[in-house]
Parts: C-alpha cells; structure tokens; sequence
C-alpha cells in the first residue's frame, strides 16, 4: 500500500505545508497505514481510527509542539504518533525497546505528557495553561483531548470545576464516541446523547454551567467543519470546550460493527477486518474468564452476592453476570473510587459485592480501601485483575505496587492464586462469609489448568502450602509465580535439596508456617511478580529479623524502577522472576 | 443552661413525639448545648451549628435508623449525635475512649457509615439504596448529606453520575453553606452561586441535567420550609436533590462573621463567642507555619516556585502567600488528584509546585503520585502535613500509611524533618532543582525550635546524620521521632551506651551511614510516627537481610491496626513511641 503524502510528512510543520484540499486524502493514507500495521503487530485500534481527521486538524491548526496537546489515556494516539517523526518505527509500537503503546514525554516533544490511566488530560494540560500565564505566553495554546467515558470520571470533573474559573488558554476537545473499552455509562452519557438530539439543550448545557465556552456538538470525520471551528476557537481566550461526535473504529466496516472487540482486536485481515482465530488447540483459562464464570456460579446459589465493574465488563469478564444477573452486576464507569464507596455502602447491608479492578487502577481508590472499607473492617471482595507484570501495555499498567500499598493496611485479607482452581476456592471461600475485606490479585492473561472447573473447597485464612519438600533451600512464593518456581525448580541440578511453598496469602501471613520453613531451610528464596520494597519478600524480611532467624534470604521481584512494555516472558526475564532467571539464583545459593 | 425539651429527646422516636411547633425551640436547646460543650471540649463548630435544624427535620421525617442516614465528612454531625442517644456522653467528644468526632458504625447504630475524608456520603448511601432495592425493601429511604465544597470533589461527581441513572430510592441534601473549611472555589460553586440569585437557572440545572429530582434552593434554616419539602420528597421514587442554604456558624454571632476560624476555634466564651486565648508565652511554631513563611520567602527570590492546596489554605498556611503571590499560589478545592496532576503539568513547564497535601489526603491521590509525578520524574515537591498521629481527629485522620505506600515507588525521594530548621532546609533544597519528585512528611502541630528562621542549609540528598555517638545500641529515628528518641536516650540510665542516628531520607536511604550503623552497634530501635509494616523499620529489615547483618532490631511505630482518637501525646504512650516507651524498649535492650 502507498501513502505518497503521509510519506511527506515527516514532522507536523510538513503537515501545515498541504492544502486543506489534500488532508482529507492524507486521513485517508493514515487510517491505512494504521490499519496496516495493527493488522499485524496488534494493539488498540478503534481509538486511533476514530481519530483520525481529529488528530490532522489539530496538527494542522495549532504550532504543535509549541502548542501543547495532551492526549487522555493516548490508546488513541497512534496517529499523533505517526505525524509526529515515528511513522518509520512505528512498526516496533508496544514492543520491548520499541515505542511505547501510549504518549510518553521521554519519546518525543510532542508528547507533552505521559499517560495510560484515563482523565488526567485536562488536570496536566490546565498546569501547562498556567505555567504559560505565569511566564507571559500569551499566544501559546493547550489542547486536551478526552473521550465520554474519560470525562465522566470524577478527576476529570475536579480539573473542569478549576479550570472554568482559571484564566487558562486552555481548549478540551471532548471526543464523544459513546464508548470506552466497552459502551459508556452514567447520567453524563444519557445527557451528551440528549444534547446531540437537542440543540436548546446544548446552549444551556452542564459544560456552559462551568464558565467554558461551549461548541458542538460538531462531526468529527469532517476535516473542513473541524479546520473551521478550530480556526475560531483559536481566536478565543479562556477555557473553551469543542464537544465533537466520532464513530470508534471509523473506516474499517468490522471494526465500526464491534466496536468492543476492535477496541484491541488482535492480528486481523487488513482488508476485510477479519479477525485471525488461532487454530482451536485447547488451553487454560483466562484468569479473568475463572473469574467470569465463577462469580456466575456463586451468584446462583449466593443471593446476597453483587458484582461491580469500573467501566471494564468486558476486561473482567464481568459481562456474563450483568447478562445473566443485569439487577446484581453494575459497570458504574471509571469510577474506581465510588465503586469502591458503593462496595462498602453495600456490605453494610449484607451484601457481599466483588468489586472487580485492575490492580493498576485500584492505585484511584487507595484512600477508599482504607477509610471506607478496611477501617470498618467491611467484607467486601476486591478482585484484581491485572496484578503483576502485564505485557505490552507497559509502564503506566503494571501491577507492580498492590501487595506493597495494601500490605500496611490494617484488617484486609491478601490473597493471590497460584492457579485457577485456587482463585475459584478463594472466591467460593469470600462468599462464604469473612469478617474483613479481601484482596485478590491475579495475573493478566491464562493459566496453567486445562481441568479447572473442580468443585468448590474452602480455603482456610491465613494459611499457605507446602508444594514440595526439600533438604536446606526454599523457595516461597506467591500466587503465579509458583507456577515460574516450579520450572525452576524441576530444571535445577540440585532439585531435590529445594523445597517450596506458596504462601498465598501476604495478610494473614501463615506464621506457622513460616517458623517451619525458617527453622528447617538455611537459606530462603522469595519469589514474586510484584514490588521488592515492601511486597512479600519484604515481610519475610520484617518476619526474619522479629523472631531473630538468621537465614540467608534472597528477594526476587519487582525491582525499583518503572518497568516498560514487553512481552510478560521478556519483562520477566528482564526483571528475574521468569523460570530461567529463578534457576540462576537457585544455582547460586546450591 | 437548661433545655427541657433536649432532656426529653433520648431517640429520634422521641423526637417524633413532639408537635412541629415545639421544633424551633429544640434548635434553640440543640444550638446552646453544642455550643456549651465544644466551648470548653473543644471540636468542630461551625459546621454542626449549620444544620441544627436539618437534624432535627431529617430525623422528625424519616424513620432513622430503619431509614438510613449518611453525613458527609461528618463533622456536622454532632447535633445527630446528641439528639441519637449521646447527648450524656457528648461530653467525651474526641478524646481518648470518648466519642468519635466523627460519624462511626460502632458507635451507633444511627451512624451507618463511618466518615471523616469527605464526598464518601453519595456512594455510600446510594450502595445502601441498591441493596434495599435488590432486598426488595421498597419503603426505604436513604439520604446523604453533603456540603457545596464536598460535592465538588470528584469522588461525588462519580456518585452522582452514577446514581443518576440508577432506580434507588436516594435523597441527596446538598446543605449549601459556600464553605468548607475555607470558603468554596470553583466553577460548581460560582454556578451554585448563580442558582440561588436566578430562579431560572434553577429550573434547568446542572444536577436536573443528571436526572436528579431537584428542588430548591430553600432557607435551611427554617423548620416549616425542610419540614414540609422533606414531606414532599418522601413520597417520591427514585434519585432526589434538595438544595438548601445555611450559614455556617448558625447562631454565634462570632461564628458567623468568621466562619473559617470557627470551624474548630478551641476553647471560647459561651456566652459572647470570644475565643479564650492562652499567656502570651512563647512557643516553637506550627510545622504548618514554617511552611507557610518559608514558601514566602522562596518564592519572594525564586520565580518558578508555585503553591498549589487542595481546600487547605489555612490548615496548611498556604494562605499567606496566597495573599501575597494570588497568581503564584491556587486553592483547588477540594481536588487532591486534580492537585497532584496540576502540578505536573506545571512541572513539565519548568515551575517548582510545591503541592501541600495533609498525609491522609493524599491517598486519594496515590495513583496520580505514581502516574503523573513519579514515573515521569517530575519535579512536584510534595509538603505532607498532618503525617503520623494527629490526635483527636483519630482513625480516619493519622497519616499512617505515608511512609509504607510512598516507599515502594520509585523515583521519589522521600524526607522527614526532625525539626523547624530541617523542614526549612529541605524545602530551600527542594527547590534550587531536583530530577526528582520529593515528599516531606511532617507532623500536626508545633514544633521545638524558637529560633527556627536561620540561614538556609542545603542538605545533601540521601545523607542521615548522627545526632549522637554511642557503644552497643544504635536509635534511627526518622522525622519527629528524633525529639521523642532523644528524650528517652537522655533519661535512660544507660545513655553513654546508646548513638542515635537520624535517617531523613527514607529514600534514597544513606546506605554508607546504615552500613557504619549495622557495623558499628551490636542492637538497634527504630523509631517512626508510621506503620510499622512496610515503613522504615520494614525498609532497615530488607537492608540488613540483603547485606547479612544479624543485628538485633527492635522497630517501633503505628502497629497493624487502626488507631482511634487521643492526644498526640496519649496515642504516642498507646502505641509505644512516646519517649516513655521507647524508653522502656532501651531499658529492654540495656
């Protein structure tokens, strides 16, 4: 495929240099080219496509990157990414050592700011804003761009309210789809859908109420009616908000039909969009799919169980409940801390709510966990998903930091399955009745169990297990990586001198246990997807030097640093949590 | 002072047995015994003045606790309290083993969910409603009340937006007063502002545009007017809004003509309102005091130094050069997320934020710390008031947590002062340019120091000090605690014997001084104002274990439970770190 003008644009000065006449063609080349390669190297698409004469025109229109554009979340940034000087790596998105999946200030001085997590666009462009008055940049422009969902989310509120009464130059572009990852919810949703229909209702509109000046809503795929109003709003001092409809997925017939699915589609056929099925070889589970289906399970027999999603149905695989159950499961939107309040406000009155976050993201409701859930010591049952390494998403999505950040709070149980059998014997176990909250971390993608539906057994609190005896070395872990220890371990010369223990739970720790393992084992290795400083191997640490054991330990983990994309086996291996790295430290201590 | 009706009042039901005319009088007791009692106890004030007569409509209407009852931040809830069965025990408010100054779930079954950090009520109350709604329990009511500076945190936009498209049986009071501690910022409370002046807008508001049954606003101060629209509004499904106008202070003359100083004003004359005023003596200053004269005189020579509160300007002292830099230093409301990804957007451009956040606050900006700050290495220098114990505000207010959750991100640098002249040194450091993001931790309250203002020091990051020298036993204490161990080591019999090290920086840790340590002192104790899980004990541990030291090590801190309310000095003596305690360890160790 050509693109003869994308392939003129080296830089966004070279994108100002065509006629307005020739950017719908350019759209056209840019849509391709991103279509081309996500085809085939996977990545988020819909995002990006829907976006498309969006991204031109702002390049087109303001002195980027003089101006400043911030993009929300940035999964939509792929076409920022390719005007901007990487269209010739663009080919390496999301790889180990190739670009990143989102903007990254480190990248590029076009993306001025780094994102992953949703509606912090407005907050950091609003800084920009007034860091510009501050300096006396009067002419300088900054651009937020947020989607429906993101603006719904409770940071991006707080950013509107202060900035409706700032002086900023500050433009929000609010590129409305009706759709995240899965179709947006909440009241704000139903009255941008109304304000689409009603044109009264958009002079007098909730956006206007907070001092913006308001236009829209405008179609976002024509570049003339864009070019036009951006061209005014250029003019303009202030806070101003351009409210633009896009279709997610725009160009691409499948893609547009299924918006959920080519949210991130996977490898597919560029020209048809068909989605390329691996061949039907049996494997495990997805860990959030024993998740689906087990909370389905529990929910028939258990009438006081809930489900809720913070805007991820599909991610969690909470969808089949809300199917099946639409009156007990509830996507409340990315609002990571109301769900987290509304778990609470529901177990106090008997419910028992699985609210169900990545690990990532449950970083947005720390303060709930602790003062609206662990202080009043109420059940509810967090699922993590999510937790550990996560691959390709890289820096801004790893689970790197939930069994340090929960670990110093008081009355919450921590849990995290080795396998698939044991995440559905903790839920069955949650439901049975605590009398405290429980975490739940487990890990992005499939397990190791192809026999996974067993009946149910309780798991007792607080206790962990034996996996394999040994004469003077041990190894503990925790949730999968058991799984990495046991390779190890079958690999190493020395394999019967070590034995290992999974100890699933960090908080209770199985302090019974552990005496055993300290008395018995000379030498101690801990093994964890998760952060060194203050994780598990941390509290082996704190346990070691309480009751005086002497034992040469070695941590493994997370080390401190910011881990970047990859593949979850490369990050692992760069990290040594993955079998073979475990093996070389067992090497060492035989 | 009598209040003969008061006296008869044991229970809301006994309130319901009084005619509606007997009502003002009651607000009259209800008034008078607040006033007589936090006169001389001490507590919130202005706030429970506020709603004494939506206390009494609240619980004269609706069924309490059958119908359920959530306050908002819940320092106005003190007349619910007294008029809920504590009127004999209000006396004992926010002392140690008295009542919480706080709504809380063990203390009554009127207080149906715990609060303290604000904008939890609409989530929690509408998490209350779905589950009477799943329960079938149709006739139930749920109300939250909330104030105007609450409901525009972001945390209640979520709630609201959520449930605006629910079904739930959920009154939403918002008691619009135009303050919170400090007075109301925003484009929400401009907006709410034009409401009350214009009965048109009113017609097609913000909170109409979310679904939201809204009526209002009314005087919430008069009996007949709540009385007969809280009757109206029982009778209706569904989500409701009631927008009432109050004045903080209600009926203290004094209260009401300085509201931000009456919100907590200590001791005071019952009569006139005259607050009591201790001796002239001369004391070391509040930490919060330090801060505020020192950002002054930062920023008075270096011009990138920008001051950014979220709702705090009094409590943290931000207020001083808000008066004098108003374009330098920003109230944000009550917006801690929005804050901390405010100010690194503004670093981005070059500015120095010197974000102040109080210690329990910032975890409703943890994941922006990580996210925005941490993992793009800006330059935000964080000032963490109110860290460790902060007495009589108790569990939902000690910044506990701090130490543990801030250690285990990387890139931050994370100090404690252990006196006035340190916290001035370290902000003077700060902001001559770091590549990294820092968090000063320090404590409520005053300091030791009268001679505080000297000459700036720069202070070498990543260095600890050694405050004294010793033979067998090494203290290392971080922040505060240094006096606390000071004072121990200076009354034990065995003081020759025992060096005492200040560490500072949590991190990076000053590995050369640790290693000196561990090599040089047969035992150590450790001291922190923090959680003993995952703090600086906990970062020793991991130290010592990596570099194979067998010192013995006593960690003394905040134990692994929640800790109520007391005087700083009595919660020190509770948990072990008061100097009498850490004492008792050295005499232990000796």
């Amino acid at each position: 495929m050509e693109h003869p003008l994308l392939e003129t644009v080296n830089d966004p000065a070279d994108l100002r240099k065509l006629t307005k006449d020739q950017l719908p063609a350019l759209a056209g080349e840019l849509r391709d080219f991103i279509i081309d390669i996500v085809s085939t190297k996977e990545g988020h698409l819909g995002a990006s496509l829907g976006v498309v004469e969006l991204t031109i025109a702002l390049h087109y229109i303001f002195n980027t990157p003089a101006d400043q554009l911030v993009w929300d979340v940035g999964h939509q940034a792929y076409g920022h990414k390719i005007l901007t000087g990487r269209r010739d790596v663009f080919h390496t998105n999301r790889q180990l050592n190739g670009l990143s999946g989102f903007p990254r200030r480190s990248e590029s001085r076009y993306d001025t700011f780094g994102v992953g997590h949703s509606s912090t666009s407005i907050s950091a462009a609003l800084g920009m804003a007034m860091a510009s008055n501050l300096k006396g940049e009067t002419e300088k422009h900054h651009i937020a761009v947020i989607g429906d969902a993101s603006i719904a989310s409770g940071m991006a509120f707080e950013a509107l309210n202060h900035a409706g009464v700032s002086k900023a130059n500050l433009l929000i572009v609010l590129n409305d789809n009706a759709i995240g990852i899965d179709p947006s919810v909440g009241a704000l949703k139903e009255y941008l859908t109304n304000v689409k229909k009603d044109r009264q209702l958009a002079k007098n509109n909730i956006i206007k109420a907070l001092n913006f000046d308001y236009s829209g809503p405008i179609d976002g795929h024509s570049l003339p009616k864009l070019l036009k109003e951006l061209e005014r709003l250029k003019k303009k001092k202030g806070p101003k908000f351009l409210h633009i409809i896009t279709t997610k997925g725009k160009g691409l017939k499948k893609a547009e039909e299924d918006q959920v699915k080519y949210h991130a589609p996977g490898k597919f056929d560029k020209h048809t969009g068909a989605l390329i099925v691996q061949p039907n070889k049996e494997e495990p589970p997805k860990y959030q799919d024993v998740f689906g289906a087990t909370i389905m399970e529990l929910a028939e027999q258990n009438k006081k169980i809930v489900g809720i999603t913070p805007a991820m149905p599909t991610g969690s695989s909470l969808k089949y409940m809300m199917k099946k159950f639409p009156d007990r499961a509830f996507d409340v939107g990315i609002a990571e801390q109301h769900a987290v309040t509304l778990a609470a406000g529901m177990a106090t009155q008997g419910l028992l709510p699985f609210c169900n976050i990545y690990s990532t993201f449950l970083q947005r409701a720390y303060d709930q966990v602790i003062h609206d859930v662990a202080l009043q010591k109420l059940p509810v049952i967090f699922c993590l998903d999510r937790a550990g390494l996560v691959g390709q998403d890289g820096a801004t999505h790893h689970g790197a930091f939930d069994l340090a950040y929960l670990r110093c709070i008081p009355n919450i149980i921590i849990f995290a399955p080795r396998n698939e059998i044991e995440l559905r014997n903790i839920m069955y176990t949650a439901q049975l009745g605590l009398d405290f909250p429980i975490a739940i971390r487990y890990p992005r993608g499939r397990g190791i169990t192809l026999d996974w539906k067993k009946p149910f057994e309780e798991i007792e609190i607080g206790t962990g297990v034996e996996l394999k005896k040994g004469k003077d070395i041990a190894v503990v872990t925790i949730g999968n990586m058991a799984q990495n220890a046991s390779e190890a371990i079958n690999n190493s010369m020395g394999k019967e001198r070590i034995a290992h223990f999974d100890l699933r739970f960090l908080a209770p720790m199985d302090e019974n246990l552990l005496h055993y393992i300290f008395s018995t084992y000379k030498k101690i290795v801990t093994v964890e997807d998760g952060s060194i400083k203050g994780g598990m191997g941390s509290a082996l640490c704190e346990f070691a030097v309480k009751h005086r054991y002497k034992n040469k330990i070695k941590i493994l983990g997370i080390p401190e640093q910011f881990i970047e994309q990859g593949s979850v086996e490369e990050l692992q291996f760069a990290v040594g949590i993955h079998p073979k790295s475990i093996a070389v430290q067992l090497n060492k201590f035989l």
